[in-house]
């Protein structure tokens, strides 16, 4: 395993970096980000994953989000992975396919069952290397995203539960299965059966017994609420948890990190809460 | 006077702008942001000008800075202008002349003269657009900016002491006579005369008998100090001024907006003393 440091930068205190590295998972050369908090009390440190949405990368939100703040308030790691293959990995029709838009499944359909495996990126190889470069790790994860990430933290969540504290969204896909961006992507990366589809849906997974604390903000003044971002199939799943799932939504913001930025500090509050106890 | 805007976004509780026009003294069209706090009270509303640096355009604040959390609470307006003409206006050679390399002078040397009057720009035409802009405004104003604008708050704030309450910079090129990027810049703009230059340079200003409150910080692993970004002149010159001149070293921090992000609640606290006063 190698991975080279491409950056490293003091930030409220603590450390970001930027990595690469060749995944075995992905095919592909990929780069990602961790935030080391400054630990002045040599404590255990619990560790929060971020997804970014189509057409990011791991940049978008270490350059924009301002979660540094938070993250070393807080005294917690956080990793933030690119969202799918590069290089010779096959790209697709528009932003919202291939490259930018690995939607945190394993596809099977060629030409992206060959790279498209986010999901074993993510729950496989990314972990084992970030629970490594993670000093004084305590263990303890939490998930969370944004839009395709939104939909991504909630399925990586809800297929992990025993392993993650909370599970938290921002403007997230809730029901891929019956929106146009996800019926294209799932589609091209698992084929026409919509049995395959359940596995990914976030929908059809909160309709297990029991789930983890989850938190979901929504602006409504996003230009993709409510065609991509329609809550009501999700929250009519959700219904017999209770307060264990709440959905807000906030007046005017849209779908930009200006709305991630806004209400960030109280995502990480949550979270925290439930890696602290 | 035609103004498109091009972009609002509600963050933090108030409005981030954007917009576009045709400047006059620029002779280019060019981009500008306005951040608009809330104001819920309806109270008269102070603006802070945030000028950045080379390579930069408004957006790098805007993005990058998270500045609109501590100006909504705060409630002050922040206005960011492009950092130099563009489009048809001369380009140098090099990412520090030309576009992106305004440097907030008005040039006397071809091919820089027909447009580069970034000073001009600022202190007259901007102003008297973003002053329309702001509901409220209070009519009290203060200047800071990044290495390049860190230079230009300076010069701006400590030519125009009747109009400003403070002045602060991150990483700010202080005797720009003195290093590389200053003096390929005015030598271009401005000619090789180095009388002419002592309008332009901090230095030179802050040795005046009585200045504004300045605050400069400076990270200690920045990659352009000391040789871009030397204080011992300007700290020469401003030892009269005593604690009315505050210069700070931050250790580890380099030039790039996690620097500032992790410093600006510090710096609005320092303008907003003053504004309030």
């Amino acid at each position: 395993m190698s991975i080279e440091q491409l950056e490293q930068h003091v930030s409220f205190g603590g450390q970001q970096f930027k990595y690469k590295h060749q995944s075995d998972v992905l095919k592909s050369e990929v780069t990602f980000s961790l935030f080391l908090p400054s630990n002045p009390d040599g404590k255990k440190i619990p560790l929060i994953w971020w997804l970014s949405g189509l057409t990011c990368t791991d940049d978008n939100f270490t350059h924009k989000s301002g979660f540094q703040q938070w993250a070393e308030q807080h005294q917690v790691a956080v990793i933030a992975p690119d969202t799918s293959p590069r290089g010779d990995a096959a790209d697709g029709d528009g932003y919202d396919l291939g490259h930018g838009a690995g939607f945190y499944v394993n596809a099977t359909e060629e030409p992206w069952a060959s790279h498209y495996h986010m999901y074993d990126y993510v729950t496989k190889e990314l972990t084992g290397i970030v629970h490594e470069l993670v000093p004084n790790f305590s263990g303890k994860e939490s998930v969370m995203g944004h839009s395709m990430g939104g939909h991504g933290a909630l399925v990586i969540g809800l297929r992990n539960q025993d392993r993650f504290a909370s599970i938290s969204a921002f403007a997230p896909i809730l029901t891929p299965s019956k929106v146009p961006w996800g019926v294209k992507i799932l589609t091209a990366y698992l084929g026409s059966d919509q049995e395959t589809w359940k596995a990914w849906d976030s929908t059809a997974l909160v309709a297990q017994d029991e789930v983890l604390p989850i938190l979901v903000t929504q602006g409504t003044g996003d230009s993709f609420y409510p065609d991509q971002l329609t809550e009501q199939y999700f929250l009519a799943a959700a219904q017999k948890h209770g307060d264990q799932v709440t959905y807000e939504q906030q007046a005017g913001y849209d779908h930009s990190y200006y709305f991630i930025a806004t209400f960030l500090k109280q995502h990480f509050d949550f979270h925290m809460n439930h890696l602290n106890s």
